[in-house]
This record gives structure tokens, C-alpha cells and sequence, in this order.
């Protein structure tokens, strides 16, 4: 899918919609909803894990980030700053008043562990106030150079998990338990194969020690971040002064963590799942699971039948979590109506007509690959677990045809005149090891504009740029 | 309750922090937990009345202010205007880059009618684009002067529902919606008593063309705004042209509404319900419902019979909408525990004991008027339905207890100088007649600090102050 085909699937779905900024996108009812769903399901396994959801201000005074220099490095360029607080009418003209300049400029969050620990420095005193499991659902912007609808956007929503920890064992602990998580998230509720590693020294969180990535690819070869988990170590809590007296009255500093996902998955999805007719959604997150077309050439005779079929399919889910759409707008023609929510990604299709009414028998496409059941509706127990079983499978189908992708696009390499060639043309993922060494990173990226992803593995080889003995086994991608 | 008192309970309870900034607090975990309760009634009832959620940005640019300057008005002396996009670190210090200056303004979001019709002006075309029911769960931002922590933040978290129509028929019906549903949260979920009506022309919301207020009392006799419905008319589809063309292929502009409530509710629940003890929130926003309290001096023989007892309460509410605590640190002496539930307002309290064991009785105490009972816990079922009941006659207890208050607080006067005199020392309500004049009301607040909260009422009588003939009846406070 090119750019283009990308905004255009985006707008002609309803899921957003472009403001009058750059960067800055309206999110519309179908595509908030995939959001909010996506959240739902995160949250649950956070907040069942002993995480607690909490609110932190949107606006940094500028002094909190000259506290940790190497932190705030790489948010400089794209930071949205307040500086004043008034504005004037003047001939109907609306300005600045020059006068509400603030003492302090203040920035709206990129990211909140300057805050979040500067708060938490007058909140812990005693280890009997740790663990903090704390995430947020928020808002931040990052004024970014280039953007893509939900996957660089200037504001976008996510979540931030912040932790912090009386040692390093419960800090990589928490590390796990995220990975988990989000683990479960991707895999089994949006069907995205990905790979999971370390990033380098380069790529990393500024601030963290270490910071984990899962990474994909979508149908144009491009990689792309999906969530990241940092291991922040004690660097927070020494720049913000967040200590605590262990059982022994010893003072010593927290260990904490960080780790974050957006509406960039919602892009992942797109990219990923949809075909030519548009979007195949992952039938966990989709806003609608089920979409009912009555098939009538404005033969009315049926259409009490058909609503009474319809009526019992929706007694069937009803207080279930699948949803159901009739659309029963007869000046519509079935055939516009397949192509509307073919587009939309809704996972099955129902078609209830003269046929099936005779039949007693209902005929439901599967949208990722239009393979088509006949479903007797007289037994609505098996009929609910037919369908169920449906949506599992496509759910299955879409996750298994993205890791055939993936592999199919995963080369090793040794060479590196091969790994400019690959990655000029077809893209993809390139296994190789590197050196470990920031100079040859960067003339890669350089040379080629790809990055490595993630470090995946200890594995003994040669680095494809140096040819310098290395342990590390990456994975390179051109990213968006 | 005076102000340091608020802000006293409001910190030892953990509800929220203070930030760096004025007006910018942190909720802390229990504080956000009870605004999630209210924002997913609230949500449910919105979603089941056909309204959508959808996110519009942060950032609105200064131009779209200056197409409707009325609306604005209100808003231009409490903005958070971006104006600048980079950082400079020198020395090891941050500056703002004077060459990453705008080209036009941004300015966060104080509420978001100018953003959503100028999006609406490009996406609706026809009647039957229409209605638009649409809600958005977001934060924004007034840089008010005077703060008070969740009645008067500059930051704060709320929900803005906003609706397009093909007619004013259908946008009053909106309203009315609105209004039930508002009521039905405030009056059934929240316990606080409410008194509602028209705003006068001075008070109303700067773009509407007449706006409604739920406006309520507190303890200290100061009255509280806790929730507001606009009829927008066409004053926004007009300055924004939003228009559609109708059956008859005529073109109209839309007929539009907007309506929000925000964490301040909050404020008002702690206001309203506590007692000298601290907070007593309304069970079905609680976050915890039942706080059980071992009480074993040290003996620890009863400890698994006690475990035991917890768990089979446990079970007995396992997957309902009752969260209970067991609060098993024997490091903290039972008092102790009393006191710091009591002050979080839980609403039950259950201790088991020695004598609890033998008797096969549990002890449970109300937190709203601290009545004793003691139930049977080897039925179960009857032990449930007795806890659900307690739970309702708090929920009803507290709301009588306000509104016996509200009444009290209520003084119908038609003398000027007794208006003075209670609004200077008494404070409350004052139920009179108002002669509809902007000079009027100004001249009252000048001289009183009262304003009208609303018109609650179409009855002849004559002005407080101008003795002139009038048929608005109205109530006078002094708010927040």
C-alpha cells in the first residue's frame, strides 16, 4: 500500500480526519473506537496486575528538563513550548498580548518521567511506599518534521507506564512482566507478528539504560516501532532525587522503569492486515464484528422475515462482546453495501435474502478471505459457536498470513553490497550481526537510510559493515 | 470546611498532589479511580443514547479563534498559547530557540466548538450526514487567576459532548437528553442535590444562546457549577458554514449543542459529603466499597479463621460490582486503620474478631452515620443482599443529608438589605425576583459577590433591586 492508498483507505473508512495543523489529526468514531478497545483490553491486564491509572499535568516547566540534559537531547527539535497566557482583541483581530509573557516557559509533555519522578522525590521516603506501578492514558505532542496519519502524528494519545523499584531485580521483573503483556496485546488481540530485542546504544530512550522493542513490518517493507519498554536503571531517581530508606535505614535511590504504546498500532493494523478492497480489522479490536445485508430487490414480501432472522441473530450475541450491524437501508444497493463494509474491515458478512429465508439457512463471508458458510439458524447454540469459531479463525488466518510475510521478507545477509541491494529495492527485515559500534551504525544508516531495530540475539558472527568479530545478531529495516 | 482543610483532606487521602506549576495538580491513584467511575456511568449512558466518542487535538489554531470573537471573548485572558517548536541547550542550560517561532499561534484547547465546526463544516453535506452526536474525554486548559484544587484547575480532565441538527426541534430534544442523563449521574450516582435553570445573559456560555446550569451548595455556603448544556443555534454553523442541503435540496445551516462536566464534580463530592471524620463518598462511585479489618491483638490463633471469613466474603462478591479491601498488615494497630478508611470515606467497614468467630457475626459499620450492624454471614445470600442494601440507604442517606442542607441554606428574600446581610455572613441560596438587566446583576455582584447561579423559574414578582415588575425568578450565591 503506498502513501496515498494509505490516507485515502483512512479517510474513506471514517476512522480520521485531517485538522487544520500538521500533524494533528481528528480521530473519528470508528477509529476512536479501535482505540478505545485497544485500551480496554491493555488496561484490564495492567490494572489485574496490581497497575494503577493516574493523571499527571500536560504542561513541564522548562527547569525540570534542564535537570536531566541527556533526557530532554532528543525531544529539543520537536517541542511544543507555551510562552504566553493572553490574548487581545483588537479590531477584530485577535494577537499575542506581549504582556502575558511567562516567568517560566512551559512544554507540553513529550514523554512525563521528568515530572512523574520530580513529583515522586516528595512522595517516597521508606521502601513501605514502593513498588509505584503507575500508567497513564494521555496525550503528547512531538512536533515531528515528517508525518503519517496515526503512525508519526504531532499529537497522538498512549499510554505511559512508569515503575518504580527498591532494586534492579524487581526493576527487570516489572521489564518482563510488561513484555508480557504487551506481548499478549499484539500477538493475540491485533494478530501482529513482530520481533522483540534490545535497541542500541543509538536507538535507545535518552535516559535509559537499555530499551526493549517490538518491531514489524508492514506490506511495503518499511519496519515499524510498535511499543517500547525502557529499563531506566537509577538515572531518574539520582537526577530527581527519589530515594527511600530500605528495612536496614540505609538510603538509597530507586530503580525504575518506563514503557509505552500508541494509536501507531491502529497504523500498524492498517498497514499490515488490509488487502486491496481495504482494511481487514482483527475481529478483537474491531468496532463492529458482525454486518447483517438483507438481500430484498425491493421485493418487500421477505422483509418481515428477514428482520425476524435478524432479530434472533441479535438475541443470540446480545450482552456478548460481539457486535452487530443491520444495515436495512433499502435505497442502498446490497452491492454498495458490500463494498462499504468490505472497505471497513468488518470481519463477517451476513446476507439474509429470499434464498436463505427458503433454506432456512444463512450465508456468511469471511472478509479476510471471502470464503463463504451456510449456517442453519434453527440451533442457535451451535449457530453462536460457529461464528465464534469464525472470528477465531480470521483472527488466526490474519496473524499467520503477516508471519508468512514477515519471514518471506526476513533475509540474512553477510554481505553488504547484497544489503544495500535488498534494502534499496524490496526492503524487509535484514538479519546480520554488527559491531556494536556507534560509527559503523551510522554509516549504515548513512549509506543505506536503514537502522537496526533491535539487537535479537548473543550469537557469534562477523559484522556485515566491518567484518569485525561480534556477538551481535540485529535486525536492520528501513522504518517509517 | 475551609480551604486549608479541603486541601488537607485531599492530600492525606492521596486523592491528588501538587506540580511545579500553579494550577496544575497531580491525581494521584485514588483520586483518578473515582473520576474513571464517573466518567464510564457517565460513558454508558451516552454510548446507549447513540452518541460516539471521538478525539479532536489539542491545539487550535489562533485564526480559528478569530472567526467567532464572541466565543472567544471569555476565554482570552486564560489561553496557553504555544508559540515556539524548539529547544537550545547551551551550557548546560535549556533555552527556547527564538528561529523556532511559529508561523501562527497554537493555543491549547479551553474548550473545543471551534475546532469541531470548522472539522464539520468540510464533512457534513446533506441531512442525511445529520445528526452529529459526538463526545470527546479529554483535558483542557484555563489559566484561571484563583485556583482551587478540582473546583478551579488550569488544567483539568473533562468530557465535551457537542451536536449538529437538521432543526431546533431536534437540538432542544438533545438538550432535554442531556439533561437526563446529567441529572441521573449528579442526583443517583454522585448523591448531590442540584438546583437547575437558565443562565442570564451575563453568565452564560460566550457563543451559546442560552445555556443551562446544574449549580449546587456546599458545606461553607458557597455555591458550585457542576455541570452546563448549551443551545448553540446556528450562531456556530453560521460562522463556521457548516450547512446541508435538506429533502427539498435546499440549503440550511446546522443547529448545534454542547454540554460538559468535568472533574470538578469531584471537588464538589468532598465539599458536599464529608464530616469532621473526612471524606464519605457515595458507594457507587467508591473505589473501595468495604474495608475489612482484623482485629486480633496480637493473638495470632484466630488469624486463619479471620482469612477464612475474608475469603467467603470474597467469593460471596466475586465479579460483581463491589470491591473490597482487606486491609491484614498486623504491624498497624486496628485504630489506626479506622481512622485512615474513615478519612477515605469507605463506605462499610467490617471488623471480625474474636468474639466475631464465636458468634458467627460480623460487625459492620456505616461510614456515613457510623450505625452498627451486626449480619450473619452462614447465609449468604441474605449476608449479600443486606451488605447491597446498606449500600443503597447510604447512597439515599447522604443525598437527604445535602439536600436537607441545600433547604436549609435556601432563604426566600425580597429585601435588599437582609440580601446583603445573609450573603455577607450566612451565605447559601437566595430564592428572588430579578428584572432580567445586565446593570442589575453587575451592580449585585459589585456590591454582594453574589451572582445569579440561574433562572430556575418563570413567576411574577419584583427585582430585589430595582423593585421593577419581573417574571424571572431566580437563585442568587456566591461561588467558587
Amino acid at each position: 500500500m503506498n502513501s496515498k492508498d494509505y490516507i485515502k483507505l483512512i479517510i474513506d473508512t471514517k476512522l480520521a480526519f485531517f485538522s487544520k495543523i500538521k500533524g494533528f489529526y481528528i480521530l473519528r468514531p470508528y477509529g476512536y473506537k479501535i482505540w478505545e478497545n485497544i485500551k480496554n483490553i491493555l488496561n484490564k491486564m495492567l490494572i489485574k496486575n496490581k497497575h494503577k491509572n493516574v493523571y499527571f499535568p500536560l504542561l513541564i516547566p522548562k527547569s525540570l528538563f534542564n535537570i536531566f540534559n541527556n533526557h530532554i537531547n532528543n525531544f529539543t527539535k520537536e517541542c511544543a513550548i507555551v510562552t504566553h497566557s493572553r490574548l487581545l482583541i483588537k479590531n477584530n483581530n485577535i494577537y499575542v498580548d506581549p504582556k502575558s509573557k511567562l516567568n517560566e516557559e512551559l512544554i507540553i509533555r513529550p514523554t512525563s518521567e521528568t515530572i512523574i519522578w520530580d513529583t515522586y522525590s516528595k512522595l517516597i521516603q521508606s521502601y513501605k511506599n514502593l513498588p509505584i506501578l503507575i500508567n497513564q492514558w494521555s496525550n503528547v505532542v512531538r512536533l515531528e518534521m515528517k508525518n503519517k496519519m496515526f503512525i508519526r502524528n504531532s499529537e497522538f494519545l498512549w499510554q505511559e507506564g512508569h515503575s518504580g523499584h527498591i532494586n534492579k531485580k524487581e526493576a527487570i521483573k516489572e521489564i518482563k512482566l510488561i513484555k508480557k503483556i504487551y506481548k499478549k496485546l499484539i500477538k493475540n488481540y491485533l494478530s501482529i507478528p513482530f520481533i522483540f530485542g534490545k535497541k542500541t546504544k543509538l536507538e535507545k530512550f535518552s535516559g535509559s539504560k537499555f530499551t526493549y522493542s517490538f518491531e514489524t513490518l508492514t506490506k511495503n517493507g518499511k519496519s515499524i516501532q510498535l511499543a517500547t519498554i525502557h529499563f531506566l536503571a537509577k538515572n531518574f531517581s539520582k537526577f530527581f532525587n527519589v530515594s527511600f530508606t530500605d528495612k536496614k535505614n540505609k538510603k538509597k535511590y530507586v530503580w525504575s522503569t518506563s514503557w509505552g504504546l500508541s494509536m501507531r498500532l491502529i497504523g500498524a493494523i492498517i498497514m499490515i492486515h488490509s488487502d486491496k478492497k481495504g482494511l481487514i480489522l482483527p475481529p478483537k479490536i474491531s468496532p463492529i464484528h458482525i454486518i447483517i445485508i438483507p438481500i430484498i430487490n425491493n421485493n418487500n414480501k421477505y422483509i418481515k422475515k428477514i428482520n425476524n432472522i435478524v432479530k434472533k441473530i441479535k438475541i443470540i450475541f446480545y450482552k456478548s462482546k460481539i457486535n452487530i450491524k443491520y444495515d436495512n437501508n433499502l435505497n442502498i444497493k446490497p452491492g454498495n453495501k458490500f463494498y462499504k463494509y468490505e472497505k471497513m474491515g468488518i470481519p463477517l458478512r451476513i446476507t439474509i435474502g429470499k434464498r436463505e429465508i427458503k433454506n432456512n439457512k444463512i450465508e456468511i463471508i469471511r472478509r479476510d478471505n471471502f470464503k463463504k458458510y451456510y449456517l442453519d439458524i434453527k440451533n442457535i447454540f451451535i449457530f453462536k459457536k460457529k461464528i465464534l469459531k469464525l472470528l477465531k479463525k480470521i483472527q488466526k488466518n490474519i496473524y499467520n498470513k503477516a508471519k508468512k510475510y514477515i519471514k518471506k521478507k526476513t533475509f540474512k545477509v553477510n554481505n553488504y553490497y547484497l544489503f544495500k541491494k535488498i534494502m534499496s529495492k524490496k526492503g524487509g527485515f535484514i538479519m546480520t550481526y554488527f559491531d556494536n559500534n556507534n560509527d559503523t551504525e551510522l554509516k549504515i544508516k548513512n549509506e543505506t537510510k536503514a537502522t537496526i531495530r533491535c539487537i535479537i540475539k548473543q550469537e557469534n558472527g562477523k559484522c556485515i559493515y566491518s567484518g569485525k568479530k561480534t556477538n551481535k545478531k540485529v535486525i536492520f529495516g528501513k522504518s517509517y
